[in-house]
């Protein structure tokens, strides 16, 4: 359920045919996307649009972009991968309800995570309060799910069923981040974390290429290899954002820097290193149970790469990325047909190296 | 969404229809609501079971109620009324459907108005914490839409849209209720109280009834006048619910004697009185302005009924059961068939008098 955090312009020349899908993807859903938030009750609405940046905290319109539109992308790419062109232009509702999804899933974490910022923004709680914030997040999951009602779509109903479950699943996944932020850090294991991550991130970038798939009328083996294609980028995508979050530029990410530290939070990269067994590993653990203090957040940075943490998260990663891409290759064979999800995969975990 | 907060004990002899309805709805609905939360991955399962009254905090088997089933028995008479008992049987997992709507509201709202007490127990939020109820209400909305999803009736698509069109209405009033809690009472109209109140309480009844007829494969005038119904019922429920809030028997509604009025909760009642003009409606404003103090409620109960807020909302509610009964005369016109659901709909309005 986490933003990517890196700014497109700085995105290496490569990640071209990526960045036009996205740019595409963007292009088509929007004028979806804010038809369906029209829809929505006047204060409802309103804290949609500042939600998405398409509005000011004071209702007059707004500049900002509206996140990178993976998902959505996703959708699109699945559906063309196994469907063509007609397939790609039915599912673009579908696409702007995992964008739905997606973002009431941010509204309601940062309530619960108490984060202030979200895409260089103040996060819609602390503008219009928590309440607010959390009845946007519910009309936001009944307009996706009312979207893909109203989709008369063979696919429809069980793209609906796919994205319903995997909000149980995001919400299970965000429920063990929560419970995972009170428990002291050397109970946390690895396995649980990395559950917690697929739960959190995987789920949904799996579902959005299932959905795809879905409006291609794939077979269920396909629908079934692209979700796993999905998820498996997503974990890659979820490592890649929490090396970012310890080691990233500020200028880029839209948070503070050491945010994460600093909230000292159970990151993939951190209970890798605190329970990588060494030194360092010790160090890590003493320096997360102290009291939180500015000047200790260089020296827990370090001592998350000594203890391996960032090697180990982006040697992960790329073994994650490598069992995507034979999902991949499994649903769709023909290369051409499959660049589309490929691009976005690697734009994804292209990022750090 | 409101709780009605009355036991059926206490219910008059010509209930009896009624209540054999409610409890053959919860027979019928409880073993599908049952499979359905036992989907659920396990944190969200058994916050959802204890928040249904299946199970206490610490997991083990509780026999309390899960509330009086007045939804289901909703979708389930509306399909009876209008397609026999065909339409009724094939409406089961909708009325499962609405049931968790419900029960996804009522968490949320609990932890949004920081109420203590739910069916005569402690919320999920004051067990589980803020975030876990969160988290569980989300799932509970998408567990609802997804059994529409999955249901192969025609009528699913129809109905899920519905519901999920509901879900915005009841954000919307939800809302409107709570950024009411901070204005000053005098600065509350009546109207918008309505309004509030038909959105958090009479949409939902509303769209229960709508439901069944969409089951029945009624036509949409009819469809339309059964959401009529349930919305002026939901309505005179709520005037009801305000009024038994008050001057209820704290034996019998499950929450300390004059709760809402020691939270300076703008009810119906209460706002009819701020907005009746007399001197005792100057009086009752100069009290809900003051400090809370524990001695000044019974003052306050007195003074909302002397500036005529409980005569008011015993009328209103007579009148939109009037209302309602129109409606469900024009949908179904034989008084056989409507039987059901006007003897669900008196049975509400029936309890203060």
């Amino acid at each position: 359920m986490t933003e990517l955090r890196t700014e497109t312009e700085h995105r290496p020349a490569d990640g071209h045919e990526a960045t036009m899908l996205l740019e595409r993807a963007r292009a088509e859903v929007d004028p979806v996307l804010r038809a369906a938030v029209g829809t929505l009750p006047g204060p409802m609405r309103r804290i949609a649009r500042y939600h998405f940046g398409w509005e000011h905290a004071d209702g007059t319109p707004a500049a900002g972009g509206s996140g990178k539109a993976i998902r959505p992308a996703l959708v699109l790419a699945g559906a063309s991968a196994l469907g063509g062109p007609g397939a790609r232009a039915a599912a673009v509702r579908a696409a702007a309800a995992v964008e739905l999804v997606h973002n009431f899933t941010l509204l309601h974490d940062d309530v619960m995570d108490r984060d202030t910022t979200r895409r260089h923004r103040p996060t819609a709680w602390t503008v219009f309060g928590d309440a607010a914030a959390i009845l946007a997040g519910d009309a936001l999951q009944a307009l996706a799910l009312r979207l893909l009602a109203e989709d008369a779509h063979p696919a429809a109903p069980a793209a609906a069923a796919r994205l319903a479950q995997c909000v149980i699943e995001l919400c299970a996944g965000q429920h063990a981040d929560t419970a995972m932020e009170g428990r002291p850090p050397r109970d946390v294991t690895l396995e649980e974390t990395l559950a917690m991550a697929e739960a959190k991130t995987g789920a949904l970038l799996g579902s959005a290429c299932a959905v795809g798939a879905l409006y291609a009328d794939a077979p269920e083996a396909d629908v079934a290899a692209l979700d796993a294609f999905g998820r498996e980028a997503g974990l890659a995508f979820q490592l890649i954002d929490d090396v970012i979050g310890i080691w990233g530029d500020p200028r880029h990410t839209g948070k503070p820097a050491g945010a994460d530290l600093a909230a000292r939070k159970k990151s993939l990269p951190v209970v890798a290193a605190l329970t990588s067994g060494g030194p360092a590993a010790a160090e890590l653990a003493a320096l997360y149970a102290a009291p939180h203090a500015k000047e200790d957040l260089e020296r827990i940075t370090l001592t998350v790469e000594r203890a391996g943490g960032r090697d180990w998260a982006q040697a992960l990663a790329a073994d994650r990325m490598a069992r995507a891409m034979q999902e991949l290759a499994r649903a769709v064979p023909d290369p051409e047909a499959a660049g589309g999800l490929l691009a976005l995969a690697e734009f994804v975990t292209r990022r750090t190296t």
